[in-house]
């Protein structure tokens, strides 16, 4: 059996599975004598290899949300694809906790008057009592219920299938409770994957069913929100801030007009980039391997139509 | 009966206690005319009153941390004090927390870049998995051991009286286990008030304790930690950085280095300064009020020996 690894050589590939060839490289290009032979790729697979390659069976993506895994070619094909969602989710909640408490207390105020060696003290609002609203009841989105709960938050949550559970949700509602959350919500965090189903959901009707008074933030993916759309409802003040992670178009280009918008903190997608993300990462691909080897079901197939 | 209130006059104070005569000032030398028959004061009075007002029987201190309302006069006297100790915990957890993760990840490092419009991305850490060590388990402390749970940290405490309950704190210790706390943490936050007992507690042998990628964040109280110990813990890197929101200066003179070291995050005092805070505050004053009236034992009472 042949797996292709695309990253860099680890021996805990060979203990999980010592009889597979396995060829770890930097990019698929290097693997062009195995292409028509390989089993399974860890990895991106391109359209233009995934049409050569007549025995892969499985396709792992280092990716959480693998809306750029899913080419037509892909859709259209029988590999299975896993994703490493899960990966990132507690790192993700930790960081939309920090956004919403740099939001909530104005930390770029306190940051300028540490610049000026300025006591600048100033009253500042509590995130205990006010009501959280998450788009998305995945990985991240029950991490950060949770944290959400101990933060004494209201807890609002909608998901496709509102029928799953949902621990630490004070209300889960399926799409149709998308205007209520929204209404209800001072903070609305976006946690939800890029499918068709949520893309371009935040437009400028939805901003403007949120309180003037609420803040939007997203850590999952870009164009979720209708970039213009949200723009302008910060210019007019139809938001009171955002926090965003993730962007429509990355890298955010210098001449963006996010970047210097004075209620808006930019990160560069960089919420799930930590020590633990890559930790749970590996354990997800070597828990994947080990099942492939037994011909056991995998975890975290992706339901291509959905696109998660 | 006479009540002496420091502070905006209240309809709240008539509703609870219609038959007490409320006098409203700025100051207590307003209420010079009534200072030897007042029976009450909400706020803080300054010895030479204290000296005069023969009829006082109880202080209610707008401060969770009384260290300020405790001269030798206060402590001689035979006055009740009661804190306002409960008001900003909420709070000042809320702020430890925020402080805790802007130092992990860096936060500045992204403030500089978004000021720049510069695409940053760089690997930080997650609080998951890591030791948080808390000292004081008041109010503000259990609230941070709350939220700590719910962020995957592993959570010791230090109080003087570890025989009580800690809800949310894995490892419970009196003094005696303050080394070992400082030696196991990754975030040590003091949270306890200032008194005899603490002032001064963390001096240069206690940095050293700390691990080297420790960092220190003070949310209660400036002079509990030596700052010419902390300074030099944080320029020889003895320490990873600190979250400094209490000072032993205030308000933090302009030349002070703290402002300016690359690894120090700098808050006005201002993590309790928030809603919730006066909201939580006028609750436990008019409780008191109602208590006083009733000749019941009244909330907070501060055992003066011991400060708090």
């Amino acid at each position: 059996m042949i797996i292709v690894v695309i990253g860099k050589e680890s021996p805990a590939f060979a203990e999980v599975a010592p009889g597979v060839d396995f060829r770890f490289v930097g990019n698929l290009s290097e693997a062009d004598d195995v292409i028509e032979t390989m089993d399974a790729v860890i990895g991106r697979v391109p359209p233009e290899i995934l049409a050569k390659a007549k025995q892969l069976r499985w396709v792992h993506s280092p990716a959480a949300g693998v809306d750029a895994d899913l080419s037509p070619e892909m859709l259209a094909s029988d590999v299975v694809l896993t994703s490493s969602a899960g990966n990132g989710g507690i790192s993700l909640a930790e960081h939309a906790m920090l956004l919403m408490l740099m939001l909530n207390r104005d930390v770029p105020r306190w940051m300028r008057a540490q610049a000026e060696r300025r006591w600048d003290h100033f009253r500042h609002s509590e995130l205990a009592g006010r009501t959280l609203g998450i788009y998305g009841l995945g990985n991240s989105g029950i991490d950060l219920a949770e944290k959400a709960k101990a933060f004494h938050l209201h807890v609002i949550g909608v998901r496709r299938r509102p029928e799953q559970p949902s621990p630490y949700v004070d209300e889960v509602y399926g799409e149709d409770g998308f205007d209520r959350m929204l209404g209800e919500s001072d903070f609305v965090v976006v946690t939800a994957p890029s499918t068709p189903a949520t893309r371009g959901r935040f437009d400028a009707d939805a901003f403007a069913r949120m309180k003037e008074s609420a803040y939007f933030i997203c850590i999952s993916r870009g164009g979720i929100a209708d970039d213009e759309a949200l723009l302008e409802a910060l210019l007019s003040g139809q938001l009171a801030g955002a926090g965003l992670d993730a962007h429509g178009v990355e890298p955010l280009p210098a001449d963006s007009p996010f970047w210097t918008l004075p209620n808006v903190i930019v990160t560069p997608h960089n919420g799930a980039t930590s020590d633990g993300t890559a930790r749970r990462g590996e354990q997800i691909v070597l828990h994947n391997l080990r099942r492939f080897l037994a011909g056991e079901e995998l975890r975290n197939v992706v339901d291509k139509q959905a696109g998660y």
